[in-house]
């Protein structure tokens, strides 16, 4: 069942949130011990708020319904932990302001997903939902993996360098990461200030957008219909960064049911100065978050993976002119993005290398992600293709900045065309 | 004592960290009945932390050094209210990143430092240390007042309007907002993502820029010697923002005391645009601030006071379009602003309307700060006035985004100059 469709049956009584809320627990009870997409549950409160929801006449976007909500993201009934021991049982004070802002709009909570350590690298224990052996990418692991595999219709996560895009491309769901700064970031636990973005994932285009329009208390995300076949750009930059075999069909399929649809296409070279962007994505990061979790590296150190310790020191030792020159570079490569925006309406690129890799050790690349976090651009990924081992591999549209319902009224008409075709 | 001496006398022995503290908890044991600075005091924590130290070998910047911590700051160790009832007794599980980089840096946290509620209008009970009948400026209230009444040698504040630069012209100290991100913000209550600075208070330069060095890691902020004079740009806009006669005299007795040392000196006449920038800091804050404290106004909305319940409910009535009109604004602006700095290295302008306004019911305008928090531009107050009512009256100097360190440097130089001025 949609999102859409489960709004329409709570409005008109076919349906209890009560009854919502138990499905949902229903299927995590029937897979959970396979795909370990949730690090908390409380399904009594989830119970009770949905109870409480059937006493109450409907009034917000989301009423009834349970959403997820990855473990760095701050709420007041439920523990959050971070991905991190340091914090196990950990009960915040608050809601973070996204968190609220989806109860405001009636939603249940249902519980908290899995995160890799502090929303950066090192995973939890999800697997991918199409074939448990390998990843379901991360850093929001968990929400990803609970929306592809139906326990939940919406969930939230971030993304820093890659951590919606990829799960979503690699579980074969739509992921979408706004503009920066769209959706409030007060509550979620800092990894990178200049990159940190909350954003979501779902099952179908409309979902994604009514949850938007509740999150940011913006009720025309609501309504994205859009009259024109968009203006297409088709990132190229020869083979840089390294794709696989089934994210250039994915990619040429995407391009060639654009073309079929008659809307126009041009190949977006991408300035020299864009292959610099992963090292200043590197420096902006690393030197942000040694000194954002200045305090756990202080006083936690031996809880801290080795990894992200060894991160903080190399953050630590970063210099601030190496990390302003970062800055310099992304400043110069918005001004160039903006440009390439007044001929195309969106461009279209891979969302990730390939197809979701094997084991759990990492989570895959950013490679295609880290670029558009950095320029603050909104970008969905849509479930378009299959690879050779039947995992999913979605595509990327990447918008202009704050323009992001133009962007999901044309993933919209695009993902609608796709599934329209033969 | 300033802080180069103590950081001196330590070294070399002559005093110790706890005799410094308990210096520190005198002078506020005398005086706290009447400036009301501190919404947190643990004297027994903070003694025994600098037993502690004295008993480590000498290492960070801050070895024994207490300071204030403004109370929308997060600390592991002591209760952190972020000036409202409704977190009263609220202890965080961690320290902001801020204070563990000072506590890193050897630094004391002395205690927690009164500030406006959520650190936006509703003031505390402190009073301004050179008259008791007046405001010292707000939101960093606390921190600003505790400075300058020698409680402290350093104070941590934040600035999302005027909050650090007003309350230190009004309390004669020295106040620093740096480039928006300079110093990391997580841990820090949120109010305005798009704003929120992290910001101190000093008695000289020199304590200012050692301060930055620890709080942001970055050691080459310790040395700020420049060698040639500035060239300084005149703020000026015909009466706008409206200004008193003893800020005009500020202004005036700075421009005479640079042209004596030899400064080249432009006035730089804002662009008309540039009047539109305190309307859409309003659009921004309130916003922003709607959505962030969206789990306080749903929970906890007897215990916020009405302006801010006020706000809230009128910044979830900003259309998302004029709050993007308004980020265009500042980005048009932002621009024009470079291109000053391409001929002058420091604006001289005005720090606040005038003196500390008497009575503890406002903290003062934030027409002169606003726009440069907005811009992201470094601003420092050098108190280099007193008005007939024998209050301070500081003038500021902004720079150029990231050129903190050149800021600082004139403003040393300046300071300086004015000290030793007939």
């Amino acid at each position: 069942m949609s999102l859409q469709e489960a709004i329409v049956r709570i409005g008109d009584g076919r349906l209890t949130c009560e009854a919502l809320v138990r499905d949902c627990l229903d299927r995590i009870n029937e897979r959970e011990s396979q795909v370990q997409a949730w690090a908390l549950l409380d399904p009594e409160l989830a119970i009770r708020t949905a109870q409480q929801l059937d006493r109450t006449p409907r009034g917000g976007l989301l009423h009834g319904i349970p959403i997820g909500v990855k473990d760095v993201i701050e709420t007041f009934d439920l523990p959050t932990a971070y991905g991190s021991p340091i914090y196990r049982d950990h009960r915040p004070i608050a809601d973070a302001g996204c968190v609220a802002m989806a109860r405001a709009a009636g939603a249940v909570i249902l519980g908290k997903t899995v995160t890799a350590e502090f929303a950066s690298s090192h995973p939890g224990n999800t697997t991918n939902p199409h074939n448990p052996a390998h990843t379901p990418g991360g850093s929001s692991s968990g929400s990803a993996a609970a929306v592809a595999d139906f326990m939940v219709p919406l969930a939230l996560g971030t993304q820093t360098g890659g951590s919606v895009i990829r799960p979503a491309s690699f579980c074969g769901i739509i992921g979408f990461k706004p503009t920066f700064g769209l959706i409030t970031r007060a509550g979620v636990k800092q990894l990178s200030d200049f990159l940190d973005t909350v954003g979501m994932f779902g099952r179908t285009v409309e979902d994604i957008a009514i949850f938007t329009a509740a999150l940011c208390g913006r009720s025309e995300f609501v309504r994205i219909d859009e009259a024109a076949p968009p203006r297409v750009g088709l990132f190229c930059m020869d083979d840089w960064p390294p794709r696989e075999a089934p994210t250039v069909e994915a990619v040429e399929n995407a391009r060639q049911l654009l073309l079929s649809r008659h809307c126009a296409m041009n190949e977006c070279a991408l300035p020299a100065s864009f292959t610099a962007l992963g090292e200043a994505h590197h420096e902006i990061e690393y030197f942000e978050l040694a000194r954002g979790l200045q305090h756990e590296f202080r006083c936690h150190a031996n809880e801290l993976t080795p990894g992200l310790s060894a991160r903080i020191r190399e953050g630590l030792r970063i210099s601030g002119k190496s990390y302003e020159q970062a800055l310099r570079l992304v400043h110069e490569c918005r001004a160039a993005a903006d440009h390439w925006f007044t001929d195309v309406d969106m461009l279209l690129a891979p969302s990730a290398p390939g197809e979701a890799p094997a084991g759990l050790a990492t989570t895959g690349k950013a490679t295609f992600n880290r670029m558009w976090t950095l320029l603050g651009l909104p970008a969905i990924t849509l479930p378009m293709h299959r690879g050779p081992q039947g995992l999913p591999v979605g595509v990327q549209l990447i918008g202009r900045r704050h323009k992001d319902r133009r962007l999901l009224a044309h993933a919209e008409w695009m993902f609608r065309s796709a599934t329209l075709s033969p």
